[in-house]
């Protein structure tokens, strides 16, 4: 399939939905950053995507990483791409200006990483890498580890890493083995082995640099003995220059179910010389740093997931012929009727569509909360954004992920048994996706973040910034006849939201167990009032879209196709309140079920 | 991961759930078969499935098949392990005596089938596909082709393919090309291409006997005009023996997501030899007739794939050691708890656990029925059991496959990241199990059939058969106290199954497409409804058995593994009716929504 870059829908929810111009205009980093400019972004990034590493994403598929004695070779073309991606200055785009960036925001950033993952995951994984690395160079390193590595890794020279999982510690990094032994120069020796780190090797730079979580000789047990690491793969000279080979190697690379292109690498350090960067035993905290943005690319995939099985999904269904629809034939031209005639085809596209529309806008909503974070003038607004940010994003993340490998699983079966067969991409991309529910924290991770430390952590607070802003919206639409119906039940499940967190919150006086038991469901819930609150904000600006046309649509036939635009977003929201916002139902009633049913068993009991 | 077969609870649900004597004693042809000699062929099956095709699993999922100028080569092992598996006598265990089957009930098969396909499905394919083909020459062939090839076939020397699917013409079978031209001596000539046929070509057999679905010249067109034709690989003497090679040949074999080590080719008629099977045009009725036979094959493997995951879910959970327990430190010796004491991944374990042994029950009911179709003596009692297959085999296959996938996902998911290595077994179940929704009639299309021609074709008739049986086990069960809320929830969905069914029908009376906009949730409500009866039959028997334990155990300490298992079940058919029937909520709920928010969007408007 080819994949073509939805940029009327990036457009639409950048500067419509999300009116880029006003909220680049309260921040002063951005106040230049016009929607033109935006544009041209997206679209250079649309060609570079669509040109050149669409088509390597299913030969990078076949091909994948080769690994020989320590050395991984990406598939063929991905190096050639790489270097054009640089040229091109795409790894600097968020960068600081300080150190070869280009400043740009994230809001922008993200439209840029869901055009590129969408065209290729695997490859784009490469140099989203290297974000958590410099991003934590950049919050917590001194000036000369900024001075030593920023500049590379933003022009995309070298790239970075997060070396973080070990084979029996993933979830749980309390209990991470990694040591680190200062030596007589400052630096420390690294030794133990990490798995599972993506980018670890490859062919595609010339220095690789490793974020290492270990723990020192005198660390305390758990989560508050660990710290962080700098371990090149090559020490780098005082004159910046690429020196000796530092003792860190791959070790293998995972047979995996998909991003097969993508090298996940067991790596070995071997008295690896390490620098510190940040303060002792605090390297988690500087973790939570960044783990928003992090955790957002993730939410990123599940967009990109949703919006390529959408596309192979509608482009298949309006040509494969196959039965008449019930209610006559439709084209009788055609020995069948194409499939998109037939309700239960329709069902699958319109989900693919609101998962991946409704994504879109929720990835970028909260990008824009990141961009105030950054560079926000206002402490109470950034402190704002920040909560909204935190409370967001693990719905983001597990959200957006399950609903999109729930698309990419949709798009194999639009396809019929043609959808298992690899040449029509269809089960690439839902063996690609999966992962996206696993890595950055799994989804019940996620949940329990929401829940436990988000929602009640807060004692409630960061819920209420966004239900605050919910029931305005319902407010405020509250005479708008035209999304009527959908007002009234987003306003109904705005309150039963609090609702149902107070009631976890009374369960769990009676159990701890009663969190992590609600957390999921709870966070599907979240979920679903989340994206029905920006799908029922596009509705209503869709709706003032389309008053304003009627007018001069009989005169001006061009208007047609942004009529029709508006028109899809309509349909697309009443869609989404008809026939997924019931999923919440489930999600309420196992909630209300309790814990007992999930408790009672012993673990001897499962199997006889 | 080690494949062990769950004979406790396979004979739990024979013996105990569905009384196999009581059963078997209305069938004369199967009067004599004992539960001894039934559980001895289930261990036989399970001997083999555990030691020698289990261990094939994997490495033929490495290996695949491999194709070389229209020769097929099967995965290193399959030829021997396939030799053993006839030698064993397993491909003629339904087969009539006549033609050297051994002449056992589907009812003992599913089980096997079950075994088999739980430890490799791959592999079962090969047998299973043949079944097929036997069954349409038994009930369709001549005298004279009965004898010429079931039993080569029934010994496992001859193998089948069911030929039907064409590039273009998969669900819709009335649009196929392929073409037979009489020959003078009585024969046909063959042209055409099939793609997706199992087991089409491959090394395990000397012999490979297709039926052909094709349309003769004059034939009308769609679905009354095709017939079935018997196509050998090889012509068979009129000795018996294997004589020249016919031209159908093998064009290739695909590259999918998952079954690597099953052949799926694209097979070439050109002018190939055929014999016409049953009467001309007729050919679709022929394959009505084994076609709930053959879905409730495919039921299985969504019963495989819950328990495969099941199994490996449960190992996983025991060992991996992730953080503490909310209520408090579970293993204080470990530096973290067992993941098996968290809520969330209890959640899974028994989900997996409620739908492989609650898909268990339903099939082996299912095979009853079947049982009774086959060999029922009272005309009256076949009727019904026929309707019974008719009903609920939509709604084992599609409900039982897609289930089957979600307990597969959850085996992922339960891994953590580890998952998605290959290694572990978890993805490649997951990959393996995708293609049941799809083949044998999709999920859509057995939606379909259940509510469009079976509920509402048969004018409500064949849903009352089973919502009687459901009302009167809720009847006799009223006053159970044990299990009250169960029969209450139970008894009130029987309700509105039926009252469901009539809002779709007169939605229907208004638009036609109603049927097709609700049909696939109709099937999972159908199913959550089917499922939950068998859980609370379980429920109720399980309740009595602990009664009669209950005193015995304080004396006799050996009980507490059997009341241990029926405790188990209790608890199960708890968390199924606690967390898993709510789902019906979504599905009433998006029934009443109706179908205009289906079917408003123009094919035009999906994209711009």
């Amino acid at each position: 399939m080819q994949y073509v870059a939805p940029i009327r829908d990036i457009q639409f929810v950048m500067h419509e939905l999300l009116d880029s111009q006003a909220h680049y205009g309260k921040l002063s980093a951005y106040a230049e950053l016009d929607a033109d400019t935006i544009n041209s972004y997206v679209e250079a990034a649309a060609d570079f995507a669509q040109s050149v590493i669409a088509p390597l994403n299913r030969t990078g598929d076949i091909e994948g990483c080769q690994f020989d004695n320590g050395v991984v070779t990406t598939p063929t073309g991905f190096k050639e791409a790489y270097a054009q991606y640089c040229e091109l200055g795409f790894p600097a785009i968020n960068a600081e200006p300080e150190f070869g960036g280009l400043g740009l925001p994230v809001s922008l950033s993200s439209a840029v990483s869901e055009i590129m993952g969408t065209a290729n995951w695997s490859f784009a994984m490469y140099p989203g890498l290297s974000h958590g690395a410099i991003q934590t160079i950049e919050h917590h390193g001194t000036e000369a580890q900024k001075a030593t590595y920023l500049e590379k890794m933003n022009t995309g020279a070298w790239s970075g890493t997060m070396c973080l999982t070990e084979s029996h510690a993933g979830s749980d990094l309390g209990i991470i083995k990694t040591r680190a032994v200062p030596n007589e120069d400052g630096s420390y020796a690294i030794t133990g082995q990490k798995i599972f780190i993506s980018a670890g090797e490859h062919d595609l730079t010339e220095n690789i640099i490793h974020i290492v979580l270990a723990r020192l000789p005198d660390a305390p047990a758990g989560t508050k003995g660990i710290s962080l690491f700098i371990v090149p793969k090559f020490i780098v000279n005082d004159d910046g220059s690429v020196g000796e080979r530092n003792t860190v190697s791959c070790g293998s690379i995972e047979h995996k179910m998909g991003i097969k292109a993508s090298a996940t690498c067991v790596m070995n350090f071997d008295n690896a010389k390490g620098y510190l960067i940040g303060p002792k035993n605090r390297g988690l905290n500087a973790m939570f740093t960044f783990m928003n943005v992090a955790r957002l690319g993730t939410a990123i995939q599940g967009l990109a997931a949703s919006e390529l099985a959408f596309q192979g999904s509608l482009t298949y269904a309006k040509e494969r012929t196959a039965m008449r629809a019930l209610s006559g034939v439709k084209e009788p031209n055609k020995p069948a009727d194409s499939i998109i005639h037939h309700p239960a085809v329709r069902n699958m596209l319109l989900t693919q569509k609101a998962f991946s529309e409704g994504g879109r806008a929720l990835v970028y909503y909260l990008s824009q909360f990141a961009d105030t974070v950054a560079k926000g003038e206002n402490p109470s607004e950034v402190k704002f954004a920040d909560e909204m940010l935190s409370l967001l994003t693990p719905i983001a993340k597990a959200f957006l992920t399950e609903t999109g490998l729930e698309s990419a699983n949709m798009g194999v079966q639009v396809y019929g048994g043609h959808g298992y067969i690899s040449e029509w991409g269809m089960e690439q991309n839902l063996r690609d996706t999966r992962i996206s529910c696993l890595y950055e924290g799994t989804t019940e991770i996620q949940a329990l973040d929401l829940l436990g430390r988000k929602v009640l952590g807060s004692q409630g607070r960061m819920l209420a910034n966004f239900t605050k802003i919910i029931h305005k919206f319902c407010q405020e639409n509250a005479d708008n006849d035209e999304v009527g119906q959908m007002i009234t039940t987003l306003a109904k499940l705005n309150k039963q939201w609090s609702d149902l967190t107070s009631r976890i919150a009374m369960q769990s006086t009676l159990n701890p167990e009663a969190v992590g038991a609600a957390a999921v469901d709870y966070l599907y819930f979240s979920g679903y009032v989340t994206l029905g609150y920006l799908w029922a904000r596009t509705a209503v600006l869709a709706k003032a879209k389309l008053a304003e046309l009627d007018g001069d649509l009989d005169t001006d036939k061009s208007l047609q196709g942004e009529y029709g635009f508006y028109d899809a977003k309509v349909k697309t929201a009443e869609f989404y309140f008809a026939k997924l916002m019931p999923r919440h139902l489930v999600h309420v009633a196992r909630i209300n079920t309790g814990f007992d049913s999930l408790m009672a068993m012993d673990a001897e009991q499962f199997a006889f």
